[in-house]
């Protein structure tokens, strides 16, 4: 019972905020039959095990469709109680009552209004979970691409900003595939194992379901294709704060990415540039990495949303009084600010332009001084490590001074030139770097493979 | 210029966590509003100092009306930019032209997006702020009234979630007034003070308006009512971080507040209840405090979106690479939830139904326990102060044993039996207490007469 | 090479915020013994693959120990390079030198500073969470003796701070059972699959050990006992992340369970106590529930540190410029405050003192109401669920209004008197409660005997 | 009473992230004597009002010095009752009983534990806040400086990491500028009107001090040079988070300062530099900006810090149960973060090497693309808005594609040759940069008088 469709109004900033198909599956429209659909499933469950008829069942599920319901008014009626499955349940037991006053008897049958809702967030989750994870493999496959295509590309490799040593394109999108993939196996293995029902009744003990109660929760567990949990977890909030860790990581991920294509896009870097990137209402020249810009955009809000979930874990006895009730928005909020972010990562690196030949003009830049780290190595067996490392600073900075190359100032303290020379080609001086990307690649293949 | 109103539709948990009025000054028709707020003053200004005619203004103006754009189809537009006024202002250009193309020539004449945007998002908390402070004024003067009502009303103090020494409810209300008072004179000066227009043009030196850019400023602050800055502000978020943390502040004292009514309001404790309590789905006996509930729900929310605003100050050069689009949506979230827990609050505060029985009753439950520390006091004189408190101690803890009151035990230690009756009269033993509301009040007092 | 052992020196506030054996593991000395351990495991790890001799690698391990080194002045010399490792490779390699000139060139071989921090990091994670689980499992085995023997202990049951539905103690202990076991078995997992050692080199090629990088980076990983990562994961923190996530869901977990024990401590409830209550400098009667205090006081300062964690992953490029160094103070006060709190639950949870008598009274203080849903049920067999919702609302008002007990009103409305005797007999309304006990305990041996 | 001075032994990161003299206000040394700094200047309030005699009250202080005590003995015995203020009144009252039993008896008189630390809490905000005031200046004064030298230093402006139009190096600086005085101002204010001595006494009454509690409050306030609260402040912690706020604002202007410079010191820019940049154990030629670096790294532990301060407001009754506990190591660790963070922004700015001769190159890099703006509005006045955006858009796109300067492709369009030349100055085309430079350094002239 899991697929959902609700395609909700568009919002002023979702072009940016509020990209790809998450968000279709966060909105009210998507809680509001989430909740109708846990409704459906508990007498679906109720049946299974024989309380109710499988009429009375069929019956309460054919009103259990969002487009029967007000949920504006819902909305506004949820204030008196504190929440908007009171006025709900009143709303589906009148219109199933309307059809068979029998059936209106068994409607919500056992549940309280927390055992709705929570199942409800948790199918929300997993809908989400659905086009976010088909994003993430897609941007996944393109790192895979990127590190397989640009496995000799060199460029500078760069640490606090400044130029190191040289790596290669390739090992840059090894590094996002392996994020990439690691995050998405983790995100699935949350949806597929913590993702729970939630049913316990008043307080949590389904006492108005006699002796079947927990057959009743194996049964609607069944139905909804979520786990089915130990004991209730009204209070225990575990599950929604590994969702919420989960989802945080994410977007750590796709922030780090970003960021990266942001920085490499820099018109004084320009190693890197969006298919379509943006214009600007001034400068008509502008090519702004919009894409990579609305990923980070929209995965920086994920750590305080985060913070906001963990920190309402401390739910009072059997229902929080308040703590639960702040949970609603962050959790739609993150689910659909990280789905976005994914949805901009995978545009963004979908059509990224890689400029080789600009990644080696600017290794170029600094005339081998990222090679300073090998030539230090290399006098290390003749000079100790100390007395190496002092050399080659001195040159390096003799270099910087009097702008002569630093292979030229370097032959100058004895070592042969075309020593210098080939100690200072980048391209000789990759270390692992290529089984590094076949290490990516063969775990990806893995990833792929299983989920296959 | 600053009114607007905007009521949007209701969401599904508007009930709970988006109450009061502060919710329609939040939403997107009112984002949408205030951007053309930004553009037809922008037009008014230019025609203050001679830029373009007062006609041309006036009917730039005259498109800046929210119902002529379709606010889904600029959110769509806005991914391509990275930011909706981009089409606003070709939507808007377009219109205009129709009407005058002379006009059209100076629609957002030397402006960037982002001036627009942060502009409008000043304009949109200042109008937020009206409600807001509207309700705490008057959730402020109901603490004044039962702060006066309740001065002899004696209650437990109470630290650490056990009894410590009597207090009376008039002081609990004065402190609640205090905080209340101090909060809502603080968001009153950030409102006045610090909310300012943004103007700056592609990279904050006004260029495209030659000599006139920072005339053009003053009459485009003049025009909107908000404050005149320095300089651009673009990447110094000082603004919004300081109306982040007036809001962060405003909740936690609501927080503060709902906790302890919805505390108070237990079933074993009940000195307090609010007017309309919460029913339950499935209990019709319980009596939740819902409103106070609501108000710790919304105020929750708030530290994880001020952290997100202050993490996104770190805007890179003359534009933020992300940073400034994820501000849009926490920004708006915490003036909503802040707003709604207010709201809450003042209902929840408005109806509250004070129980001077339960308290005295409450008060006498431990027998005399909450005033060891006058006997303490008392014995002192005689004995010094570590002996005094461990005889006291130990005729506690005698006491607590055996069930006898503590002042028989006490009496046996020599003190007159009249003289412990005295000692353990809670209402000789209330310190300063009424001064200090005295204090709460004069300070109040003075407030309510500088606002006015 | 796991186990360190490092008191460091008391801090002022540790009684309360630093409790129990994690500290020693993450202060200072912790630290620094880590960053040495990384170094000596990287002299072993050359030396298993050729690179160095083996004596050669037994003489640097001898320098690896922490009491050699000047802990403060390695802190003030990392202000030049901007980390500790710059001074402290230049401390060992002289140190080594002294003892042999030959060895003293392999110091720090192949790797970056970032390499033997981020090692260390996940070493200093390594040992922390040894006793933070052996404190977790323990705590988690009393809850299960409290469920055990609690099972026919009857309580109120309470949503929203209200007595809702009765249950027993038993199953109260068994969510928090459920929480500590679920909680406890995820952070072993994040400790043994995603603490992995950290060797890239200069930029992530590990380019100074020619081709046998991944060769050393395999070996290192076995004398550390952490996990091999696919590639160096420079600026992928997804693993301090998960880790970060993992800590913040206990701490959730932890301080529900302390502040619902602080609220069972309440005066006016005083269902349970601490079996060592605080003390208090002015008042001598108070019983303070200080061990649950303390672990609320240090869970809640986790979700900030997890929020700053996630929100560092945006690393640039092969090193970030600043987000890396952002972690070091946060990670460890992380482990640290989780530590402490689980420390103090342990405590608190293992001196428990259970009032069942208190508890019975409690749940009769409302005369019955608390079964008010199943009186519900059973008449909307007769009158359907509306009708019967109304009618036990306005029966329940009645009682209250009157001071009448419920039953005596209830009798009135037609159903007979030994019926509604049986109805509001709380021990035959507890539902599943004893079952899902049953499956927690089930649960929690599973896991005991698979850590086993 | 103000001054504290107790230099703290170093710590590991200390060089990268507790830099700057803030560091020794808010180690365990300055908060214990703080503490005693509080019962001194009680015992001096009590004999103002004449509750304890003058010599008495002399003999309490002269015990109240921070060698007397051992600091880690009170940190252990804290554990019993909750803070280190129990088992430090033990210490104290027991040492001043040796020198006068009589004296002893009005140690911590009419206090409650709370009274103490939140008075030392205030204390060492006020102490630290010193230093960063300080460093804030001084880092102003540089701004301001480099402000005025820079008026005519054009650079290229930019936004998105793209260039947009030019500016000058003084415009960027004056931006900063303002940021840091505003900062620096509220900083300022919050010391003088917000930090508040605490005195309330078990229950908030200063029940024992009888009808006196008021004028000791204010003798204490004037003792200590903090302000005087309306009533005590036990529960509401708007002062702890309004600094709370003030601190994070700080963070953030510093941050965007700190990651300019990173940005504009990148190799591929070269802008600016660090005097003293930092070097790397492997890579003698890096030139790191490593007091940027520590100062973006020590700002961002802010914002959580921040969070876990509003989210411990919601403190219960008359004392926090855990979360007043919860803000000591969060407030602590901000004031020393951001001190931190504020004292390397000095450093890194009070030495910053400017390339002018590099600015202008960049400027140069897009051969005039920069100025399409400038273009687009002259040619708007002959075609209209969106006619001259698109014809700028297609010269531009030209212009880049095929490699020739955009003046000559310009000049095609039928515009006059010299005119193209005229409008791609940058020099001429810099709007009001200057009047904006000169409006922030007189607002900072005018804060420099306000403050001497």
């Amino acid at each position: 019972m899991k697929p959902s469709s609700s395609p909700s109004e568009g919002g002023l900033f979702d072009g940016v905020l509020a990209r790809g198909a998450v968000r279709d599956q966060v909105g009210d429209t998507a809680w509001l039959q989430a909740m109708l659909d846990a409704e459906a499933a508990l007498a679906y469950a109720g049946a299974e095990v024989g309380l109710i008829g499988r009429d009375q069942a069929g019956t309460i599920a054919a009103f259990c469709r969002v487009d029967r319901y007000d949920l504006g008014e819902l909305g506004r009626d949820a204030a008196a109680g504190g929440n908007p499955v009171i006025p709900l349940v009143r709303a589906l037991t009148a219109a199933v009552y309307e059809a068979d006053p029998e059936a209106a008897k068994h409607v919500h049958r056992g549940a309280t209004s927390q055992d709705i809702l929570d199942t409800a967030a948790m199918l929300v989750a997993y809908r989400a979970l659905e086009p976010m994870l088909a994003d993430l493999t897609a941007t996944a496959e393109t790192a895979a691409r990127l590190a397989d295509e640009h496995r000799a590309t060199l460029m500078p490799g760069r640490t606090l900003l400044q130029h190191a040593l040289p790596i290669t394109f390739g090992l840059t999108a090894a590094g996002w595939l392996v994020a990439l993939d690691t995050n998405a196996g983790r995100l699935s293995d949350v949806r597929d194992d913590r993702l729970a029902v939630q049913l316990g009744g008043a307080s949590g003990t389904l006492a108005s379901l006699a002796g079947s109660g927990v057959e009743v929760v194996a049964a609607y567990a069944d139905v909804l294709g979520l786990a089915e949990p130990v004991l209730p977890w009204h209070t225990d909030r575990t599950r929604v704060a590994e969702l919420a860790g989960a989802l945080g990581t994410v977007a750590g991920a796709v922030a780090k990415i970003g960021r990266d294509v942001a920085l490499l896009a820099q018109t004084e870097v320009a190693e890197v540039r969006e298919e379509a990137p943006g214009g600007s209402s001034t400068m008509p020249h502008k090519r702004n990495p919009v894409s990579a810009v609305s990923a980070v955009a929209a995965a920086q809000r994920a750590p305080g949303l985060v913070s906001t979930l963990l920190g309402a874990m401390a739910q009072e006895h059997q229902r929080g009084a308040g703590s639960w009730h702040t949970e609603w928005l962050p959790l739609r909020d993150l689910l659909g600010t990280v789905g976005s972010a994914v949805a901009s990562l995978r545009d963004c690196l979908g059509g990224l332009v890689v400029d080789a030949d600009r990644m080696r003009a600017n290794l170029d830049l600094t005339g081998g001084h990222l090679l300073t780290e090998r030539v230090t190595t290399a006098l290390t067996t003749r000079l100790g490590r100390l007395a190496a490392h002092d050399t080659v600073t001195r040159a390096s900075a003799e270099s910087v001074a009097s702008g002569r190359p630093l292979g030229e100032v370097l032959a100058e303290s004895g070592i042969p030139a075309d020593e210098v020379a080939a100690l200072l080609d980048p391209a000789s001086y990759l270390g692992s770097a290529d089984e590094f990307i076949d290490r990516a690649l063969a775990a990806h293949e893995s990833t792929v493979e299983e989920e296959s």
